[in-house]
């Protein structure tokens, strides 16, 4: 038996998230990539990420573990695999791992982007892609509010409630926004990050942004650990998880 | 009855092409359109566009115009296509025009790109919007061989037997390639485009880069008018209609 890890880019739109779902019907990615395993392996698969991502959310380098007898040189592993998995999943990269490696436990940080495309008109080639905020944004307010959350905080409030973590303590080691004419990269990295946090960090700029909060107001914010003073959910389809880091 | 100009932007993934076909039940562009137009207007609209794009192929900036009474002030039109659009079809702008202004016949030029994704492995978010390359290309290569497109020429050899043009003799005034990482952007514009024309020289123009052609055969494959000689039709999802000049 070997541990090989996968690392994969996937387009989230048609896929109702990376957990296999208990209603096989349903698309996953994780499901898919099981799938397309067994038909090398001949065995069932079971495959370990670094993380779950949601329904409608990317990924350019999710890492996914397996065990399984060799059956095919690992050099020829990456185009078995993507000549037989949906378009919308590709894998980019596969290598051997110590059996000891665990992709979730190990992994030390990960980067995520949220992308918003703000026009008053949307964009069709972003719109699975990105946010659509139709409305201006006062984008320095923004990157001012961001700051706050970088460093170790309890990030209570801007998680969503169906968790079963032990602390809501991350570090966040970068928290940027980045305007490229109609597109703003909001790009976080962190040793872990809550359920939905980067929605809800994401949400809550975007009223800062739009001057219904002050960028001031985001450490009590954070000090109240009380979900319901931070923004919404940001949608699911602006945001990628970019690397993970181990 | 006011002739209005719509300007479009449009994922050609799901859709048949801009032509509205005799088998209603295949999307198109123009279908699309025209059923939103009718319920706007309440009326049968007929769309008049500065060229057909292929099943597949998109437009940043197709444009069409259509005649109708003024049910809606036209600053309001935009807003109004847009809410009840598929979601891949967006309308950027809406302006009356004059009643002898027509969409083909006034084009002066056209701007089309075709984009190549150039990697051993494909990229999911270029899926639909480029064309996958896996194997090396010589770019210096191929922009040489793009410099003998420009200027007047007889494009028969770069022309689909599927036609009904009068002269094979268009301007190229500019044909260009750039290379942005693993992304190779063919631009052309030319006041006038045959029928796959730029697929198939994006065709002829890749057999040089994998080095099969070189540069130099390029004005012999002009001046035989020979379909045959040029190179196989590039994949559609690697084009975009960039935009229409009057």
């Amino acid at each position: 038996m070997k541990k090989i890890m996968l690392t994969l880019q996937y387009d989230g739109t048609n896929y109702h998230g990376w957990q296999r779902q208990s209603d096989l019907t349903l698309p996953t990615i994780q499901g898919e990539v099981e799938r397309v395993l067994k038909i090398i392996y001949q065995q069932d698969i079971n495959l370990i990420s670094a993380g779950r991502t949601d329904r409608g959310v990317h990924a350019e380098g999710q890492v996914a573990t397996f065990e399984a007898q060799e059956k095919i040189p690992i050099a020829k592993l990456v185009y078995a695999l993507n000549n037989i998995l949906a378009k919308d999943i590709v894998v980019i990269g596969a290598s051997e791992v110590p059996k000891t490696f665990h992709a979730r436990y190990h992994a030390q940080k990960k980067w995520y982007r949220y992308t918003v495309y703000n026009h008053p008109i949307g964009n069709v080639f972003q719109r699975n892609y990105s946010l659509h905020v139709n409305y201006s944004l006062y984008v320095d307010k923004m990157k001012e509010a961001s700051q706050y959350f970088v460093g170790e905080h309890n990030f209570q409030a801007f998680c969503s409630a169906r968790t079963g973590v032990k602390t809501f303590t991350r570090t966040m080691e970068k928290c940027t926004i980045t305007k490229n004419h109609n597109l703003i990269y909001f790009d976080f990295v962190a040793n872990g990050f809550l359920y939905n946090m980067v929605r809800i960090i994401v949400g809550t700029l975007l009223e800062v942004g739009r001057g219904k909060l002050q960028p001031i107001v985001i450490p009590r914010i954070i000090l109240n650990q009380d979900r319901s003073k931070a923004g919404p959910t940001a949608a699911p389809e602006g945001l990628c998880l970019k690397k993970v880091f181990y």
